[in-house]
């Protein structure tokens, strides 16, 4: 077994009202920039899997933010893989055998 | 001036309880999804900024989350760069001008 970072951005598909982009367009008068427009604001989930292997980790993962994660009809997202680690259990295990 | 995009990244820090984190945990049972651990829900932010370079950019991006778009206090944030856009505007205006 692998164990998989994962983060999942989930961002308001284009032409969708975004309320919160707009407040935050709204403040920026008050602090004094200038130049920034098009801001969007969404969600971003950092999750871990332990799976078999890459493929079976990102499928969990895929479901996960179609089914629980986002919204379809209104939120786009996507899924960006931020590292993997091999789990030592059967390493550790491999060497206790030999002992 | 250059258009850039960016996304800032919004996280809870280490150690600070997430709700929404979770709530996600609780929901998987019922998903039928197991082996998946460590959630985490932050927000994620897109915007473009207009600027003379990528470092005058970049401030403005880093002031942005540190000022309004995360509570330094418990939110930890990173920007990352999207792409980039050179602006057409002084072109035209130079050929406008030799015209």
């Amino acid at each position: 077994m692998t164990s998989y970072r994962y983060a999942v951005n989930v961002t308001p598909k284009p032409g969708i009202l975004d309320p919160q982009g707009r407040a935050v367009e709204g403040s920026l008068g008050h602090l004094g920039i200038a130049g920034v427009s098009g801001v969007r604001v969404g969600r971003r989930v950092e999750l871990s899997v332990d799976a078999a292997d890459a493929t079976a980790a990102r499928a969990i993962v895929e479901r996960l933010a179609g089914e629980l994660l986002s919204n379809p009809l209104i939120e786009a997202y996507d899924v960006e893989l931020l590292g993997e680690a091999s789990s030592t259990v059967s390493a550790v295990t491999g060497a206790a055998g030999e002992a």
